[in-house]
């Protein structure tokens, strides 16, 4: 009965979030889901992300919560449209929830829509948003096992964001040991190190973002 | 009818809890559990913990991952017993598994059982497991508002850990922010800062599991 009902429910978000994908596509807006645990500095990310590309590209962000509207107020100062959806204790965001979070925008004039889900490394993994692709955000206090704990999210993810790479030298997180788990895990998996703290990578994260908008813009 | 669904599967875990409860006082056996983020330091601490308790107490532990058995790998190397659960991409631990996981105990032969809950601030929140209380284990490296975005772990736990204390001055954590947020949340909450690097605190929280296994041992 439970797995009935879990499984009808998978089914009715892949359903929606195919047709936001189809949706979205006659537009050519680029939507990428950053999925990470709760602190590895996804909202940073977006605060040094959106300065650096809003003077060339519309972007919008769909914030989602468990409570408050703490990480929205922090980015309605980028001056960037923001949806709050508040999952009200849920662990992570449904298609049903991007649907009416894209209905605030005005979508003629987006070029990129940032989903930044629930600071979650388990569930948010498992439910499709519509997006062109999944982004990790992992950072190193974390520790180096969490590929291996939490694959689904590697597998799934086209690029793993590796951050807080200055605390590097003060935690035992070894590199060999993370890249030998995602290898196994997904090995055709992008990985770029960067520090919202110094600024390491970023150059490198938004290389990244701008092809990706640009091979968007580009398909049929 | 997904609704009614979540409020029958809560009931029957909160069933489930009490009878675990109930039972486990007949044995007059602590039980303890962990919640965090992944990467928090959950394994870490009982790895610092066991060591020091196990010449004077009985202790045995039930590990909760969604996948592999590296974390119970790490732990059964304290000669204690450890019930591993997989919860198959589960995001949180439910009675059930815990009456299961208890069977593959001598409970004649044990004082305090932890429980290390899956890393994930939100669900394992909401499903009483049957414990004596829920212990948060944060890290500075998250972030000092997780508490007012996660507030429901901090509502229902009788002690935080703040670990990774070691660093603080590396991090943008702010210890007023922390407390204040805390004191919102649930002003009775006791607060050990520690760090399992340095072992800054470790006395503090070991003086606070005796006098726990103390009072379970006297209560009626």
């Amino acid at each position: 009965m439970q797995i009935t009902i879990l499984q009808n429910l998978l089914e009715a978000n892949e359903k929606k979030a195919a047709e936001i994908r189809a949706f979205l596509r006659g537009y050519k807006i680029l939507m990428l889901n950053l999925i990470s645990s709760p602190g590895a500095g996804k909202t940073t990310l977006l605060e040094k992300t959106l300065p650096r590309l809003t003077q060339r590209y519309r972007i919008a962000v769909i914030e989602g919560d468990v409570e408050t509207a703490r990480d929205a107020a922090r980015l309605v100062r980028y001056n960037v449209p923001v949806s709050l959806v508040n999952t009200q204790g849920g662990c992570h965001l449904e298609s049903v929830s991007i649907e009416k979070a894209l209905a605030a925008f005005n979508l003629n004039e987006l070029d990129l829509i940032f989903i930044e889900n629930v600071g979650n490394l388990v569930c948010p993994a498992e439910f499709d948003l519509g997006e062109d692709a999944k982004v990790a955000v992992m950072s190193t206090p974390e520790g180096d096992d969490k590929v291996m704990k939490y694959p689904l999210l590697f597998r799934e993810s086209e690029l793993v964001l590796l951050n807080k790479i200055d605390l590097l030298s003060a935690t035992d997180f070894k590199r060999d040991v993370f890249y030998t788990d995602l290898k196994q895990v997904n090995a055709a998996i992008k990985v770029i190190e960067i520090s919202c703290k110094n600024g390491a990578g970023l150059d490198q994260w938004l290389e990244w973002l701008e092809r990706k908008i640009a091979a968007k813009k580009q398909a049929q």
